[in-house]
């Protein structure tokens, strides 16, 4: 190509995300002759080095100018040339694999190979953001069949880095979230781990909930820690509380999960895929995975569960991880605080056995550690309970999870609620029998949370409690005064209770 | 909300097409405490003042400050505030139609009133490519039944402006596409202006093709002409040959064709709400519809065409619209020229009555203009091919077309066609029995058509012809080396020719 062809490079430090953009003046002679179209698809090469971008179209020379071709920074880093350098650009071609996703499109099933491709191009940046929803839609609701969810499964996987623990049994939990103040992770690992087995528990922050597990032990410690010292506390505790951000676990995962979270689909494949890809990668070799189920969490009905479980079972035994599910009760957050400050203290009651720490996170975080026990090949069937209880009891989860925080780094501030608060009240008497878990949440996330980490919704009265009117219901934490008004306004629109007869409380039945 | 929220609003002249992108620089303060995700969408608002946008995070100060919020043209337009403003953001909900988007997706049908909501919240741009890309996906291929389709077209419709005539019969034609050097357009306006009937054709510029109408009028005319300048026109000729864009019809129709692109999706029900929604924003009364119909067509099947069909006429009965459909010869390119200049020529010699003139335009044009003008009440069933046949030997078309050029504006500089070509050759003797309409426009655009009008391709045999080893069976003209080079290449991988045995061509029989 001519030097007339090619363009001066340059590093644009705009964060698109992973679709790659390529920025264009107006007065480009190539935008011209080339006939490019607004969000046209550009291949930018230099010798054998090449990307696909989007075009956007520039009019301001101060952000780009006529001769100069501007890559968004993730596109820059691909590309890996330097500012300055001559680059030719033209029409691209779709990324190969698009001509599986069409044939998906007009209802055909894929295979292992084709959904190989479609991550690779994905993990590439080679699709654009159309083109990645599209592969979302066409893959969502009843779209993907249970190997070809096998298939997704394992291609994510592949993406990305594979943590080796060079052990047999390589513990993990999962709850499939929904559920606010479900913390178990950080009172399930200490126990675990204090009983001798493996669990290197690397968590998520929040995306749209108030708290993930990485932001409620990031109160406690620094969680941002690589996998060369990852290996060295394992190795030391048995165990860690990590986020699993650093590690680069299926990225392909989060990159869908970004396209995917603004059109809020309901789809069983996907889930299943994106939290069995993200642990295969971890090593893990013995799952546990929570459903809650209940009017406001995720999964709404018992059918469903009994679904989604059907299909994690399947998948879990083909990629070689031993997979268990319980299905819990999801009709209402699981301990009393909501937003990492809150959340921490409620775990540090159960772990010190203080006669304050609620009951049902203790119940339910003693549970799921007495079947991951179980996995123990030395352990009889039925007995994991109770052994999780004695080292609970015994203050052995407590030192355990001293000695983590230790290792991980331990956090300079102590602890704090948010400075201001208010109280939501009962307007009536009678008997809690509705608690709005996604209400909740959001109440939580206009206070602050999980920013501010002692932001949140601290829990007074649960489903079945009688309440008089002017009971206080539970309180709001917030750092600034404008979060608190925001926070206060959805309380007032709706408070997330609902106050009955005990009679009318929904019932379900639960595998625990 | 207090002024500390309020950011500096700031336009960047950066062309990001009918998605509202939003720059917040990383260390905006609110960009921190509020927890906004890569992608996350943004309400932007002043007052009652408010737009959505998608959020992109810039590291560079001499793009955005902290303090400023940046907005993409069309999104800065949209907002109509002034640089300087001080405005709030927070996360937006998603567009309410998007509930209904969901509901497609999960399988259900919608209604009239959802279809309006979907089109007017993608008119305002309160839909992200990701959310446009979901409801293209889920409305393609069979997930449209035909109320649908027809929801759609009255939808899409609405969302523009609508000419107006004040006649009772406004005659209109549209090929769907898909087969280079086609441009019956030109010689059916004048034939069928000249016999009285009003037919004021709007056209489109080629997005894929190496040439649309209006492009290849272009050549000839000025076709910038607005609605009132068109009146005129169309008061003192019966016809004019204008683009369309200026009109701004049905412009939801543009920004889901954009996004429809790369995705290369095959849906019947868009394709005929798309032309449809243009048509009745055009005001047309009276409609042909040519489907071409070939292996290397837009509909390769006898079943798809006349699929496409039924489909035209059932929404064209529901919104009023006169649709007569036929189906015609797909199997190669009309006319010998690819490219503006070279099909001018083909369609002045058609007019002129030149001995040279390709005979398959000529029939084919006049074939089309005989059923439009057998749409007049006066005109005798099978009597229109006459007529036109009388009105083009005459002379009265050439000249009816000299008085539409002159009046839309004649274009200043004599056609001729690219300065630099070379031909390409039979490689072996025998029957031309099979042309590849796709790679022959892909040819013409790398050649340079439509940006360099006299670019493109010139062909010298067709099928059936015989040919010698050494025959020209095609020359490409170009204006640049380079171009040239890109078009020779693609030559010599793909002549798109095959030569063989006359019984090996594949017959088709058609309507027309």
């Amino acid at each position: 190509m001519p030097e007339s062809k090619r363009l001066v490079l340059r590093r644009l430090a705009i964060d698109t995300y992973h679709e790659n953009v390529a920025y264009l003046h107006r007065d480009c002679p190539l935008y011209r002759t080339e006939g490019f179209q607004a969000l046209s698809k550009l291949e930018v090469r230099r010798g054998k080095r090449s990307i696909l971008a989007v075009l956007n179209v520039v009019d301001d020379a101060r952000i780009i100018e006529p001769q100069e071709l501007g890559l968004s920074e993730q596109a820059f880093e691909q590309l890996g040339l330097n500012e300055g350098d001559r680059v030719a650009i033209g029409h691209a071609e779709p990324p190969r694999s698009m001509e599986a996703v069409r044939r998906k499109l007009s209802g055909e099933r894929l295979n292992q190979q084709e959904y190989r491709d479609i991550a690779q191009d994905i993990a590439a940046n080679r699709y654009s953001k159309i083109e990645m929803a599209a592969f979302i839609v066409t893959s969502g609701q009843t779209g993907l069949d249970r190997d070809e969810v096998l298939y997704l499964t394992r291609a994510m996987a592949e993406t990305g880095e594979r943590l080796q623990w060079d052990e047999d049994l390589v513990a993990d939990k999962h709850c499939i979230g929904g559920i606010p103040g479900n913390r178990t992770s950080m009172i399930v690992v200490p126990i675990v781990a204090a009983h001798g087995l493996l669990i290197p528990k690397t968590s998520s922050r929040a995306i749209t909930s108030p708290a993930g597990t990485a932001d409620t032990m990031e109160v406690l410690a620094n969680v941002e820690i690589g996998p060369a010292r990852m290996r060295e506390i394992v190795h030391a505790h048995r165990g860690c509380l990590a986020w699993g951000g650093t590690a680069r676990l299926a990225p392909v995962d989060d990159i869908l999960i970004a396209v995917e979270r603004p059109l809020a689909m309901d789809s069983q494949g996907q889930l299943v895929a994106s939290i069995l890809a993200k642990k295969i990668a971890a090593g893990s070799t013995h799952l546990i995975i929570d459903i809650p189920v209940g009017p406001t969490a995720k999964v709404r009905h018992m059918r469903d569960a009994l679904r989604l479980r059907k299909l994690f079972e399947y998948v879990g035994d083909r990629i070689g991880i031993h997979v268990e599910v319980v299905i819990t009760d999801g009709r209402q957050p699981i301990g009393r605080g909501i937003g990492p400050v809150l959340e921490t203290r409620d775990v540090m009651q159960v772990l010190t056995n203080d006669p304050k720490a609620p009951a049902d996170l203790r119940e339910k975080s003693l549970r799921l550690a007495g079947r991951i026990i179980e996995f123990d090949p030395d352990v009889r069937g039925g007995q994991g309970y109770s052994i999780a209880r004695d080292i609970l009891e015994s203050g052995r989860a407590a030192m355990r999870m001293q000695q983590i925080i230790e290792s991980q780094g331990r956090a300079p501030d102590a602890p704090r609620p948010g400075r201001l608060h208010f109280n939501v009240l009962a307007s009536r008497s009678g008997t809690v029998i509705g608690i709005d878990n996604k209400n909740l949440a959001r109440i939580a996330r206009l206070a602050g949370a999980p920013m501010d980490k002692g932001a949140g919704v601290d829990i007074r009265r649960k489903l079945g409690d009688q309440v008089n009117v002017g009971d206080v219901l539970y309180r709001v934490h917030a750092e600034f005064p404008p979060d608190l008004r925001f926070a206060r306004e959805l309380c007032t629109q709706n408070p997330g209770y609902e106050i009955g007869q005990a009679e009318d409380m929904t019932m379900y039945s639960y595998g625990l």
